[in-house]
């Protein structure tokens, strides 16, 4: 029995999306008014609102508060499908992509919206030792490596009566290694405090390393040198100008020196997820789909390419990887395919860029606005507008009040939510480990 | 530079608690006040409410709400010192523990708390094809089966236009079986629906299997029934006086037939942590330690067993593996030590039992309460009442207040608020993957 809606559904237009990032879920969402079949494919079943992540690898968030499942999300889009499964490959010419699971799909228009990695530029041995930042997983790795450094500092302590130092080292210094270690910074000095009999958490160093002379490279001048300030005030060491040029188990190797560390965290380049190269279009060197004024590859109107995966320029130079302009390129995608359907000529894609913002630490930040008006802001004031802009950005009341209950607390309790290591300790050698070979010594517990 | 506190602190009984659930912790709390220097070990370095672990299994609570730092909890107490390590061995008559990390740790006495694990009856081999729900590490992966589950029918439905039926077998018809299967049957008919737009995540069919003729055996006959009948008005099947002969990936064989499977768990059967045995003194079949009326193993006055890890007998039965009656033990073993500093005689431990509960999906509940009357109590108000002793238990205000909060969410909007799924779908192969080989299906997405 097909109904009558069944019978026009087979003549609409099939729109497949890989990705339920910022883009892909902005495209699906603006699509779910069209008369179109759209299909939504992820590897995962949750979007991870990344801005907050570091809070989850610092142990104030928990993975629930800022990761929803894709299909939740897009449940009252009833022409939207939502499936999990892995791309594999992409014919074009065909209009068929293959699937891990699913095999084969055709469509009509293709919006590839599959993000980005870190980039170890050529060294991906340095990965197990110094991971990066930008999944659920990779946030409790984290996680669990910085709680595990405390865990061990004080078990050494137990043992021997001394340990090493903890060193905690974040490569690169964009907002995500600035918001790390004013994080860390924060857990170190305040959270930490109290729990330990035998060692100071807030004796830790917090080292951040930027390969540029400067941090916060898209950020204004004055507002990466009141960053730096600010980060001083928390205790934080910034390298500039140090060239990392080798990442070993307990050392980050630079041209100004060796910096010995318990944790390493990589924050320092990104690069396209390999969907981008399935495509067989030109890429950038960082595997980014260069693509026209109208989010198309060259002579590829049915195909868009959104979010980080794409090299979109705009006044001559690209415009960034942040969430709200892949959120517009993933609307702008879903507009082209309305103006078609109406008969209508596209629109120019064009980045409305509102300005940027990073926290460091708890009560501090710098926020480049650009609109409502043009101004630069440090300090308390530029981190409540950072609060506030984050909770409204997150998706779904339920977590926008749990994160701000979440922040509520830890602001005013000075204590970090969710400190859970979530691996048998039994797994993980650590650095005590390597001693039990060593001379045996009494243990002062 | 020595302190009189520290001059003082050399002479001090050194006790050593291995275990931070419910009767490690109970311990160390009761001996802060006691002149002696407490050491707490545990593999973990958090505590888990092991009562509403299944409700992290089942989407509802994220693991951070149900667990907290050990050396968070005992901050305040401050002869407490604890380590995360791992115990290999004990040496009653040297009182010597040895651990993985600190090596060899002396004691003057010994409370030994590492609590249970599944037991599958000699067949281990089912384990992964069937796992048991002990820790946060154990909740996440279930849950990870459970949504993997529904998004494997919705690709096979996309790719074929039919899907395997979706069945969760639960062994085990005891408190955690029946919670499981209440807690999956709400997943089920209220969370999902909507979310999908192929699968009908209602027709799922829920299975309980129970090997005895009766469920909940701790359980008068009278709630027993009252939660079979429970169950079905869910949708659940209760399998009585049904042996499972064998547990394989997609089924379970039982005496009565072979249930076909999508996600099994397992809730039939503990055994003792096999720290147990470490003591080499008597312990029952199940690896408990078997103690006299002061929960010393005999012969060994200054070694106590606490929890599900201990054996005791009272009224001529074991007292079951509840929180209550590790909580006791372990305060029990901290008063214990308090007599012998004060040259008092010990008292005898006596299980102090208030009654048991068990919730069965989201309004309803069999309670046996004995104190502060003797009643049983069904349905919405036995659900009442879990729910205001579940929330007084949670150590800590803020945990008791994001579980409130989740509960009044997921009770308001039927909604389960944390259904991530945390493994890459390409690092499970599921039962879409067998089909690939199989005859070519033209997708119909």
């Amino acid at each position: 029995m097909e109904t009558p809606a069944q019978k026009v559904t087979a003549k609409r237009p099939r729109v497949l999306i890989i990705g339920g990032g910022f883009a892909g879920l902005n495209a699906a969402k603006e699509l779910s008014s069209l008369p179109v079949d759209v299909t939504l494919i992820d590897r995962k079943n949750h979007h991870t609102f990344q801005p907050l992540l570091y809070q989850v690898a610092t142990a104030t968030l928990s993975p629930g508060n800022i990761a929803q499942p894709i299909r939740r999300i897009l449940s009252h889009c009833a022409n939207v499908k939502v499936l999990m499964d892995e791309l594999t490959a992409v014919d074009l010419s065909a209009k068929k992509a293959q699937f891990k699971n699913l095999g084969a799909v055709d469509f009509d228009y293709f919006i590839l919206a599959t993000g980005a990695r870190h980039s170890y530029f050529g060294n991906d041995q340095w990965e197990k030792f110094a991971p990066g930042l930008k999944t659920i997983e990779d946030a409790v790795e984290i996680r669990s490596r910085i709680l595990s450094a405390f865990e061990v500092a004080e078990t050494e302590m137990a043992k021997t009566g001394t340990h090493k130092p903890l060193n905690f080292v974040i490569i690169g210094g964009g907002p995500t290694g600035v918001e790390m270690a004013g994080a860390i910074s924060d857990i170190c000095r305040m959270s930490m405090r109290g729990d330990y009999r035998l060692i100071d958490p807030a004796k830790a160093r917090i080292i951040l390393i930027e390969g540029l002379p400067r941090i916060l490279g898209p950020y204004p001048e004055d507002l990466a040198a009141s960053a730096v300030l600010q980060l001083q005030e928390l205790g934080v060491e910034v390298m500039l100008s140090a060239r990392v040029t080798d990442v070993q188990s307990d050392a980050v190797v630079t041209d100004k020196g060796v910096v010995p560390a318990s944790v390493i965290m990589w924050a320092a380049g990104v690069q396209a997820s390999s969907a981008g190269k399935m495509l067989n279009v030109e890429c950038d060197r960082r595997g980014c789909v260069l693509v026209d004024d109208f989010l198309n590859p060259p002579g590829q109107p049915d195909v868009f390419v959104c979010g980080d995966v794409a090299h979109f320029e705009q006044d001559g130079k690209p415009v960034p990887g942040v969430a709200p302009c892949a959120m517009q390129m993933g609307e702008q995608a879903a507009r082209a395919i309305a103006c078609d359907l109406a008969g209508k000529a596209r629109t120019k894609f064009r980045y409305d860029d509102k300005g940027d913002m990073a926290t460091i630490g708890r009560r501090r930040a710098v926020a480049n606005l650009k609109w409502p008006v043009k101004t630069h802001m440090s300090g308390f004031l530029a981190w409540l507008s950072w609060l506030l802009i984050h909770i409204l950005s997150l998706i779904g009341l339920r977590n926008r009040l749990a994160v701000f209950f979440a922040w509520i607390w830890t602001y005013l309790r000075s204590e970090s939510g969710v400190r859970l290591i979530t691996d048998d300790v039994a797994e993980h050698p650590t650095p005590l480990a390597v001693t039990k070979d060593g001379p045996h010594l009494e243990t002062k517990v």
